[in-house]
């Protein structure tokens, strides 16, 4: 196409420019953003991100223009390069685990070392024996071999045990066999896999003389080291596109009875015994159990941040939008009104504006917890340092005991707070109006790529099951007297204490009876649960529905808890001056009045609040948090501290610079206006000048 | 990639294979599919659309094998030669507008004449003299002309009062100059402009002497009819990729002083007076009241089959599925569990499968109400016939009540159905768990693709003021006696003479009574409305959250209405046996069931139903249904009679080859096996074989 032509370069947007509107509201408020960022990130992390900012826009290979119009092909072989990139750079700067991590959420795309670098090295790290290190461990770390983590099959998501995928024992030569036995065997969705690893650690049931052990771990070498081409008897490849993440090369694979040596079983835990031909046992992978809970526990942190992107864009694109005018103004009020004045833009935003203080603050609590108590355990267990300290047998399992709750709570706060990041993000998405649909808005791609996160480590659904499994035993526990001391039996012992003269929880003046209301909601569908399963022997199947309530409402309450003890703790008190702790106090009344009202007939049921305290909650109390909220949303997004670079939005530009961005990008980076086509159905010509193929010269 | 071994060939999918459980599956219903169908559809539009598709798949252009594969440019080259194959095929079969759409519906993808054949030929049409006609809608008809609709503009979506652009009259010699005075005055969004329109409808401010008359339309040329470059003073291009809809060039276009002549201006009901300069009225735009009413119900009818195609993909997927068994199962009935039979994917599938019937039958039936309507008032209105026929101004009063009526109900059910349905598809897609993140599944594709709909013809938040203001109109009006007969008002009516008494409806075993409870809270809500409104002189601002609840629950009145209405009519209880009819209401038992539990806080706050009614309806009533329906639920999807060319889905095909078809897709079909990477970091070599250029030989 033509250049943009110098008229059209000479024009700026009509009324008030964006830069202009967003310092206006800039100027509405008086929080000290950058002590809210420290608060959220801390300090040094802010100048880490900084530190690496700086390297990767220096780097070509990371300019982000192109990344909204390529095809399939060129957007893999460009993460690709940035892979590569991004290895040689943390050599040459010598960047430590965290600084890598920082550098690839800035980079913000999947990428095809994405399963070599976390599943493929933890796994050989943690069920590898030291010969096994040595001989695979070594070369990985080292991207001398490329891996990945071959477990989900084509007929089996969720359940690990139903994988067909076989390992045959040969005690002649001391070989395993892995092969494909169905279709459905073919290995699927496996990240990095379908062009880029040449290894995989692939999961396939062990059998020994007839005997089927389970599924075991075992190292695969999938790919020649030099053509790259796949070995013999193995078919390999990409499954194809997605609704986001096609910048990953997830992949399949089916095995035609190929023969592994006896080394290739990760041998940490269980192994054959290559002389006799036994299956053995050697302790328990029971640290698994641990990292399932730090990773949900990452994800609920993270969800925070991934819901302030779509919160940060949303809110400065909707303070900068005009559109009618308010329909009470007088005469001299005459203009266009921003969006982010009228409530019905507000409800939407606002609560999710919260929400990402909630989601951040009970993550970041959820890691607090688990690393104090893994300190507490690792001293108390092991060798004798415990009874040399005089912690006896009591502290160790009040430890598990802990963690049990964590592993519980970290499922259900999986599935809560993905969801609420992932349908939030959605609705951002809308309430940028049309602009929201346009690539350009930054929203939707990063959507797209994130949703994945509510389907793995665990179905958002599935997961509710063993909250609810949890959230019984407690509860039967508490009925028996015997229950361990943590924060769930304690609120299902409160509850049980006064359930019958029940409660009068004061939610529209008192913060902590907020938190208490949600408690009791919590514990009175436990009891109703209990007593459907174990009184009228309801079958499990018919109980799913109330389970992923039960769940949705203790992961409710968590959040709110976290919240609110947050903003109590001496910590967060010394770092924010009153006024901001007054504002995040709001926000916490938002978040948690909100859904309360979502949920207002649970709460109704459990008897835990009013109709009428309900009806002011929806008519009165939201509705002016959202009034004293409003003028500091920019500020409060400004708080997330993303750089354009990262955020990659026309709509949420610091600047405000939004039709300037939308127009340059359209006019000035769109390949398709590179194309002159022949409209006319009588002709069979359908581009008159592709200038694709020039532009490459 | 290496072809496809033979010994992969060989594999199929473990345990029962797709066709048997489908086959098992259509076994437990004696519902006849193909009498449903035609109650769907009628038995002629069912014979129409599989002429039509028989032409569609011996067409090679439309082939959509590689739909999911390609990149921005590829797929909108493929539509443009799609787009115009398919004009040539109208001509050669002479298909009429129904069974044009019907083509265009079954290729499921918009294209680069879209919005030719919509807004530019029913504008010139509807807003062009005789002289217009000949001389622009002629050539549009003959697709010499290719247009499009040029509203919408960067900084201006839903207020067309708003828009920048501008068309001064020139006196001196007779020409309009059209100019886009800022950045933001760019024509924005317009759908076939981006690469493929010659001419446009441009609405420009009218400008006469320095006055401004409001945005009229004008008849603009802006390519060159041979190079097809833009014309001086033109800059147009396509506005990028988006988040669906990219086999459509939406454009942006801007002026620089492009003169037009007189003619230009479409004059049907205004026009400027070459010697007198004079603007001019000439009768008004209202048939467009009653277009706007009937596009909104063909809406309304789209989104029952738009969801009902994602609800067809994830219920057979979901029937075929096997994960995990049952936790109560005993010994031998060892073996994975259908996930249908799961009741937390009952709860997500089933409601939604009732609301594809309920949104069809709505639609429908807004749609005959409006047809009905239209002829009563042509038969009363325009010449003497009214008069002759004893028809007197009462009747026409009463036809343009029901018009006004329709109008308002049309908005709400626009923004209720299209967010059921757009919402909805994503449900569906998650309920299929992994792989319904594949594009393979159809449905994301799909969604992408549908979203629009919820901001266009009315963005769906926006929407809802409307029926606000309507229903707070009828409120007063009913309050003052004066009120004309409607179904609103009736409802109103019957409201306010029971309001001193309350109400006792026995939801949960007559249906008429659900309707009624729904009707009541309707009522409930348009009186607390009007209350802050009108007494408590509340700023319209601050009621706008109250509005949209309103609405949506009078849009919700109308759905359970009308599919109860539907089932009652006699024309139903002829079409269908007895117990095809019991199933037909127990989806309308589980539509409103459902609905009404998902709002229970406001059935309750209105006094329309008890805390033990919701109470049993969410655990017995719903759960109840759920099971009564489940054993039906295939062969009322395959009522839908989706044909597999149409869904293009692996996991929705009609004979459960599920596995198959995702592998054939990802082994066979996907481009990006053909390149062979260099994976390692040390190595600058990205793709080491790439055939794509080859296979283009």
């Amino acid at each position: 196409m033509a250049p943009t032509p110098d008229w059209v370069k000479q024009l700026s947007p009509a009324g008030p420019q964006g830069h202009e509107l967003l310092a206006a509201e800039r100027a509405t408020s008086n929080i000290p953003v950058e002590k809210l960022s420290e608060l959220l990130y801390t300090k040094e992390v802010l100048k880490r991100k900084q530190c690496i900012l700086d390297v990767l826009k220096s780097e070509k290979v990371f300019d982000k223009s192109q990344n909204y119009f390529g095809g399939r092909i060129d957007r893999f072989e460009t993460a690709l390069a940035r892979a590569k990139k991004l290895r040689n750079l943390r050599l040459k700067h010598r960047w430590n685990l965290d600084e890598y991590r920082t550098a690839l959420e800035m980079i913000s795309e999947p990428g095809p070392y994405g399963l070599h670098e976390s599943m493929f090295l933890i796994t050989l790290r943690e069920q590898g024996t030291p010969e096994q290190h040595e001989l695979f461990l070594k070369k990985a770390e080292n991207y001398e071999y490329i891996g990945c983590y071959a477990q989900t099959e084509l007929g089996h998501g969720s359940n690990v045990r139903g994988l067909e995928t076989t390992a045959t024992w040969n005690s002649q030569d001391k070989t395993f066999t892995i092969h494909s036995p169905h279709l459905t065997a073919s290995k699927w969705w496996i990240g990095s896999l379908g062009r880029t690893a040449n290894w995989a650690v692939v999961m396939a049931q062990l059998i020994i003389d007839g005997t089927s052990y389970g599924p075991h771990p075992f190292v695969v070498q999938i790919r020649d080291m030099k053509t790259h081409e796949p070995l013999e008897n193995i078919h390999v490849g990409d499954i194809g596109p997605k609704f986001g993440y096609n910048t990953m090369d997830n992949g399949f694979l089916l095995f035609n009875h190929v023969k592994v040596p006896h080394i290739a079983m990760l041998a940490r835990f269980s192994r054959v015994e290559p002389d006799t031909c036994k299956y053995v046992r050697r302790g328990s992978p029971s640290l698994v159990y641990g990292t399932l809970t730090w990773v949900r526990s990452t994800i609920v942190m993270q969800a925070g941040s991934v819901l302030a992107r779509g919160v940060a864009i949303a809110t400065r694109y909707c303070a900068i939008r005009r559109q009618f005018q308010d329909r009470d103004a007088s005469e001299w009020e005459k203009g266009e009104n921003s969006v982010l004045n009228y409530t019905m833009v507000q409800i939407r935003l606002l609560p999710l504006l919260a929400a990402t203080f909630a989601l951040h603050f009970t993550g970041k609590a959820m890691m607090n917890l688990y690393s104090e108590n893994q300190k507490k355990m690792n001293a108390s267990s092991g060798n004798a340092d415990a009874s040399k300290r005089g912690a006896g047998p009591e502290e160790t399992r009040s430890g598990s005991d802990i963690l049990a709750d964590l592993h519980a709570t970290s499922c259900g706060l999986k599935s809560l707070s993905s969801t609420i990041a992932a349908e939030g993000l959605e609705v951002c998405r809308r309430a940028c109006g049309g602009h929201g649909y346009s690539s350009f808005s930054g929203i939707g791609p990063w959507y797209s790529d994130y949703l994945p996160t509510t389907t793995w480590e665990g179905d958002n659904f599935m997961l509710t099951q063993q909250v609810a499994r949890y959230l019984l035993k407690s509860a039967r526990s508490v009925a028996s007297g015997k229950a361990p001391m943590n924060d769930t039996t304690r609120i299902l012992s409160q509850y049980i204490s006064r359930a019958d003269i029940g409660c009068a929880f004061d939610i529209l003046s008192r913060d902590s009876d907020i938190v208490d209301a949600f408690a009791w909601r919590t514990a009175f569908l436990t009891f109703e649960a209990l007593k459907h399963r174990d009184e009228h022997k309801k079958p499990w199947n018919d109980l799913l529905v109330d389970f992923y309530r039960l769940s949705k409402a203790h992961s409710q309450y968590l959040v709110v808890k976290n919240f609110y003890e947050t903003l109590q703790s001496p910590a967060t008190v010394s770092q924010v001056d009153s006024e901001t702790l007054g504002l995040l106090r709001k926000l916490f009344r938002l978040y948690a009045l909100h859904t309360l009202e979502q949920e207002a007939s649970e709460f109704y049921g459990s008897g835990a609040i009013t109709i009428k305290q309900i009806s002011l909650t929806r008519t009165s109390a939201v509705m002016k948090l959202l009034k004293e909220i409003r003028p500091h949303a920019v500020r409060l997004v400004d708080a997330w501290a993303f750089d354009d670079w990262v955020l990659d939005s026309s709509l949420g530009r610091f600047d405000g610079k939004v039709y300037e961005d939308m127009f340059y990008r359209a006019s000035e980076l769109n390949p398709l206006n590179k194309i002159t086509v022949d409209p006319f159905p009588a002709s069979e010509v359908l581009f008159k000048r592709d200038e694709r193929a020039k532009s490459k010269l």
